[in-house]
Order: C-alpha cells, then structure tokens, then sequence
C-alpha cells in the first residue's frame, strides 16, 4: 500500500498549539450562565474562589477571548505525552469495503489511559503556580484520578482521590496505579468528612455514588489551607484545555488539505467531545465549514436524546452551582453500563447549547453493538478501545457503511479518547455474552426529571 | 524550556527502515549452531520444518545477509502501531540533575503492551503466505500471547494459545484480551494433548509451567493439518525482527548527530535487548563505534551473571534443539518474580556469545530496587514502566548518577520494552512493601547446572 497521506500523522514540537481555543468565543448564542443555587444570579468569581483555582475561574467564567495562550510550563507537560497520534483508519476502511476516509485521533497512549491529562495537566500548574499545595478531586472509573496522580507528580502537590468506594473495590488495579503515582485515595464515603460520615450514618453498607465523591472532595478542600477542588469535565474551562485534541487535529488534516465532513465523539459530561469538536465547530460558527457534528451517548444514560434542556445541579448532592444544560435529572441512576465515563446525568452547557440551535446532532447506542464495533476496530486497526470511545467508533462504522451504500466519498473523524485496558470485565462480559443492554423506560426518566429543580426555565 | 532536540521524536513512514538487519553478518566470532538433541550435529532446515513456518527458518539459519528486506506486506503491518517514539527524557534527566543525555526507545504503547509485536507479525504473515491455516503457541505473562492473538486477526489465522494455567487464573483479564482478539486460548497442562495429559497424571494439580506449554503447544502444530508453532523470544529469527527498534532508533539519532555512549536493556531471552542494540553493535563489530552495551537481568534469574555457557535446552521438557547459551539450566525454577517475561533460564546464543566474547556486559537487579526506579520514572516521565522494562530503567538511572559523580555529558540510550497495565500487582505489592528480593544461594545454582546435559562442550 503506498499511502499518499501516512498512516499515523504526528506534529513536530514546532506545529504543536501555542493557544487554546475557547468556542464560546465565536458562539452568537452563548451558553447560559451558571446561577449560585441560593441567589439564583449569575455566579462571580468570588463565588468559586473557596473551591477552585483562580487560573480555572478567570476561563471558566470568560466567554470572549477566542485565544488563551498555553503557559510555557503547560507546554512542557503536554511534551511529556503529546502531541498524540492522527491515525488514517486504512485497515478499518478496508475490512468495510467503504469508499469513506476514516481518521481518528487517540488520546489513550498515555499512562493515564484517556484524554483526561490534557486538562489535569493544567489544573495542576495553576494550583501550583497559586501558591497552593494541596489538591482534592473524586474519581469515578478512574481516568480522572489517575490523571490527576500523574499530574500532581510531575508539579508537587498533594492530592487526596475520593474513589467512589464501589469502584475502588472493583478496580483494585487503579487503586494501585492511583496510590503508585503516590496519591492519597479514600474509598467514599469515608468518615473522613461531615458529608460521608452523614451518608454512611444513613447507609453503612452504600457502595458510594460520584454525587458523594464530589460533596467530600469539596467539603475537603473548603476545609483545607492551601487547597482546592479540580474536576475533570463538564466545565468549560476542561472543554477549553481539551481542545488541544481539535488543534492538533486540525493542523495535521490541514497539512493534507483534508476537511472533514463528519466529526464524531463520545459524550459523557462533554469534555472529549468538546475538545475534539472546537476549531471545527468554530469554522462551522463562522461560515468557513458544513461539517456534520454527531455526540454519541450510551441509550442507558440518554441525556442529549432523551432529556431536557434544563438548570439543574452538577451534583446529586445539589451542592454546585446551577447548570443550564441537557439532563435527565441529578437524580437519575443509570443502568449498570461499562462506560463508567458516560454516566453523566447532565451535559456540559457549551454543547448543550449547540444541540439545542441544531448545530450538534446527537445519537444513543446500546453495550452490545457498541461492543461489536469495538471488536472490529481492534481485530484491524490493533488497539483497544476503551468502552466509552467505542461508542464513537460504533457511529464512525455506521456512517462509512452509509458511505458504502450510497457510494460516497465522505471524509469522517472521530475521537478514540482512551483505550479499555482497565476496563477487561466489559469485555469479559462481551466475550461471555452476559452484557446488559438495558435501557431506561419513560417511567425511569419522569422519576429522574423530578430531580430537577423547580427553577423558572427561562428560554 | 526550549529544546533543541524534541522530547519525542517520530520517524516519518519515508524513514522507517525496509529491511531487518542481522547482526550475526558482522560478527567475526559466529554463535554455536543449533545441535539436534539427537545426533548432536547442526539442525538442518529440514529438522525445523514440521514445527515451524519456512520463512522464519531461512531466516534463523541465514548467518551471513547483512540486511534482509521487511516484505511490503510486514512494512503495512508494522506502520499499524510503528514507528514507536524515540523520547529523551528531559524530566528524568532534570530530577537526578545529572549532566547526562538520556533517551529512551517505548515500545509499549501498542495494544499487546510491549516489543513482542514486532516479531508476532512477521510470524503471523510468513504463516499466511505458506499456506498455513492455524497457529499455536504458548504464554507465560501473557504478551507474546496478546500479539499473536493481535496478528493472527489482522492476518486472519486461527490461533491457539497455551497459556500456564496458573497465570491464566492471576491474569484473568490477559485472558480476556486474548480472547477478544479471537484466540482459542488453553490453560496449560490440558487435556487436548499427550504431554498435557502425562503431566496433569502425574501432578493434577499443577500450576504448569512454559515448559510444559511449549511441549503441548508443539504437540498440537506438529499433529495438526496445515498448522505451525511460533515462539517469541531466545530464536535469532525473532532477534532479527525485533532489529527495527535499534534501526529505527539508530535513524532517529542519525538525524540530529547523536551517538549513543552507553547501550541498556533488560534481557529475559534476549529478544528485546538484542532488538535494540543490534545496528550499535554492529558499529562496535566494525570499529566504527566504541559504545557500552549492558544487559541488565532480575537478580532471581541470573544466566548472564551467575550462569554457565554450554549448550542446553531451551525447554524444561527437554524437546528442543540444543543452544549453546548462557544458562543456569533448563530444570531451574526461578523464585517468584513480577517480571514474568524475565524468568527464562538461557539468553539467546548471539548475545551469549557477545557477553563471551567481552563486547556485552551484565548486570543483575533485585526486584525493590528496580521499582525504585520505576517510580521514580513514572513520576516524572509518566509513563507506566512494566517490570521487566524497569530493569533497564535502574541500571540507566545508574549511569546518570555517576555521570553526575564524574560531571560527564554522556548519552545514555535505554530501551523501555512494555508498560505495566497487566503488572498491576507487582505495583500493589510495592505499595505494600511487600516485594520478594530472594536471590538463589550457589546451592540452588547447583540444582539449576545439573540439569544441563552433559555433552561435550567444546569452546
């Protein structure tokens, strides 16, 4: 095969983003404003201040300045792993017999598995750079704990991981990992809080919820001098350091000449997605592209397909601010699904906004054909997909099949954010055929819709 | 910081290397031929043909082509996962604040977890091209299982994989992996064969060994229509596969004028250690380099430093051709050890005879030190090291230090071989400081040289 455009596309360190992207910045229709759940107004900056760090604040709360420049340091820890690989999918493409261009980028080759460094990284280096010495955070499938390990690492700080308890007895191998990169983990709840000591008086035997790991991360970090909370989606300033991914993507397309027509990515609380989505969105927003967008979401936890464009809280606990966004309700418990990383009840507000103005289509699949695609992928293009990317590559291979059938020559890009090394009791239950491919019914979803607070719904 | 050398540097698909190169070309003093176990005189291509594929057995015999070209087939193979990246590693070198160059070869970011790829595929394709249907062999720590199962999909072969049974129940989710590729996979000793049925007579409830699973996975090739054995490790063919980590290396130096000054790798069979080094050496053979090569071994399985050179077997079942190598013995059962894919009583004939011959040297590792280093590593580099890869990771951190001692500007090259996503215990054990850094006293060494036949060992 003598491939005209290489099979994998790499940046040299000088090609490589010197900005971030912020899409708000070229969105006529922003997303709505976070509103402090007492006051209902807008929330400030001073409002964040007791549990994030000022770095993250000043971009989450800035919807204009279309460039942020990458702090010199932040581009020394993005040269540690990055930039990742373009990868043209010729052997996916040939097993399907499609006449479609397929491309993905992969942000699973380093150690913390997934996409998530891009955005630990920089939280890391602001709370250093702020003088602090102490971080808190909670972990759900791991991803994000294990990439603020790593990250903590590399700049010095402390970090205590709330691991939802259920989790860490489950995934004892990212326990170890976690604890490795010399992290504190505390499976929650844990009585080393007012919030957990609360939960467990109420249910010794509770295996813990993401909900609870977050109310405990940020008791603690309210509690503790020189310390502050980080989280690892939803937010926009996550999408704006995620979308290193669309930047180098872009570039290394750009260099071919390649536009793509479809651009395809998981989503859970929206940061990959996001990430992958922004400088082509933003050519979308201006006129410069007619690029399809499609999110793709687990049908056990169908917030984009099936919720509501609604404020609600970030949390279960109602603790956070209010988010305007795409949800089926703080209260909603999704099935047992193996995409521990999509079980998000809300969506990040920036695409929940693009959804809502019908720029960003959004589709819901099932375990088990998503586990198909998996399976195609890595019997030809060789790497493991994690089980929330491959809902994405379930999407990718429903469109170049399209393509097959009506002969066109799209050019499709999706995002491979991770890949499933820890996930082998997904694909155990694949193998054994003990997958459960259940999803909510319209009683499931009214009770999930009565979490959300019965606030005016303006727009 | 602004590098002059990038930290990670890539080849392009124009650079990768077309052809293999065969160090043995260039040695003046040639390693001792295979003897059959029979007659005791060299092994013909004819005694190799019912168990393995053609292709690999010219070119194991093959000891005088220099350069034999990758087929275009293999070339697509390998651009799947290849070129790999050539990091220096700037952190690393920062926190020992030594004045010492570090790079480091990572092979582990491909699905199978480590360098084994490299030669799975070939394996895979000269099988394919002869007609063959299937293929069969064994696994210990569950790699070179992984890559095969890898290659046999993407060739589209059957493959059946013995696996020791023991560490089919430890490492439950290889099996997995392994699966989901479309293995046939057979904790080993089974039923399906004669020597697999001796061996669970005599002991039914043995753990097995890769002695034994050598044994039933020739067994089942040589009985089976239309079918061969392939093995991973120790043969010179597999050497000359795994030649392309030092040539594409070597090219990604040749770039930016760096030679090389000290050459490390850790070394169970030899397959990885002679990968990398090999286009070094070759400057060393031919007076064009003056470069240190050091294979760096577990403590626990010491056939460098503490073991004899004599022919033996390369199995405990004692069916193989005899190897002139250094051993401690085909019957020595090493004490355990987390780096599984070190365990291995003999190393490869042409890096046994480089160590002879005083072009080599060789270093023993205890188990806590090395992961010492990992962490250390790990910390600052990021990446998650396998165990076996932590060896060469030590010994390099080693150099540095005295580097820093001397105040010398070395360039310190070490290959990283895997990561350590399916080691994860080995990593709980350190955690828990509960590592085993047991070395076998003379006593046990005795045990181990008695069981290499006592033919006539003349060199």
């Amino acid at each position: 095969m003598a491939n005209k455009i290489p099979t994998r596309i790499y940046l040299t360190e000088e090609e490589m983003p010197k900005f971030w992207y912020n899409l708000r910045a070229d969105m006529k229709n922003k997303p709505e404003p976070m509103l402090h759940p007492g006051t209902l107004q807008p929330v400030t900056a001073a409002d964040l201040g007791p549990v994030f760090c000022k770095g993250v604040i000043d971009q989450e709360l800035d919807e204009t300045t279309r460039l942020i420049p990458i702090p010199e340091d932040i581009q020394d820890f993005y040269r540690a792993y990055r930039p990742s690989a373009l990868i043209r999918a010729y052997y996916l493409e040939k097993m399907l017999g499609t006449p479609a261009e397929i491309y993905y980028k992969f942000e699973g080759s380093n150690t913390s598995g997934s996409h998530k460094l891009n955005s630990a990284g920089p939280q890391a280096y602001y709370a250093k750079k702020e003088g602090l010495t102490s971080l808190t955070t909670e972990t759900g499938a791991g991803q994000w704990g294990t990439a603020m390990a790593m990250s903590c690492a590399f700049y010095g700080l402390d970090l205590t991981v709330y691991m939802v308890k259920v989790s860490s007895e489950q995934k004892p191998y990212r326990k170890a990992l976690i604890e490795a990169y010399g992290a504190n983990l505390i499976p929650s709840p844990s009585n080393t809080t007012e919030s957990g000591k609360k939960i467990l008086e109420s249910d010794p035997n509770t295996g813990g919820s993401l909900g609870c790991a977050i109310s405990e991360a940020i008791e603690t970090a309210v509690k503790t001098d020189k310390c502050r909370y980080v989280l690892g989606s939803v937010l926009n300033h996550v999408l704006l350091h995620q979308s290193i991914i669309g930047l180098e993507t872009k570039t290394a397309l750009d260099k071919f000449g390649i536009k793509p027509d479809i651009i395809i990515g998981c989503a859970g609380g929206g940061s990959n997605m996001g990430g992958l989505m922004a400088p082509f969105m933003g050519e979308k927003l201006t006129g410069k592209s007619n690029a399809r967008f499609i999110a793709v979401e687990p049908a056990s936890c169908p917030s984009f397909t099936r919720g509501r464009f609604a404020y609600d809280f970030g949390d279960t606990a109602k603790t956070t601010p209010l988010i305007k966004m795409m949800t089926i309700g703080n209260g909603y418990i999704p099935s047992a699904n193996h995409a521990g990383g999509l079980r998000y009840h809300g969506m990040n507000s920036t695409l929940s906004k693009l959804f809502q103005d019908g720029l960003l289509e959004a589709r819901a699949e099932v375990q088990t054909n998503v586990f198909d695609a998996a399976i195609k992928f890595m019997k030809t293009e060789g790497i493991l997909p994690a089980p929330e990317s491959s809902h994405a590559i379930k999407v990718a291979i429903d469109e170049a099949l399209e393509c097959k059938k009506t002969g066109e020559k799209k050019v499709i890009l999706f995002g491979l954010s991770g890949t499933g090394f820890f996930d082998m009791t997904a694909y155990q239950s694949y193998n054994n055929k003990t997958m459960n491919d259940q999803t909510p019914s319209d009683a499931d979803l009214q009770r999930g819709f009565a979490s959300i607070p019965g606030i005016p719904q303006n727009s």
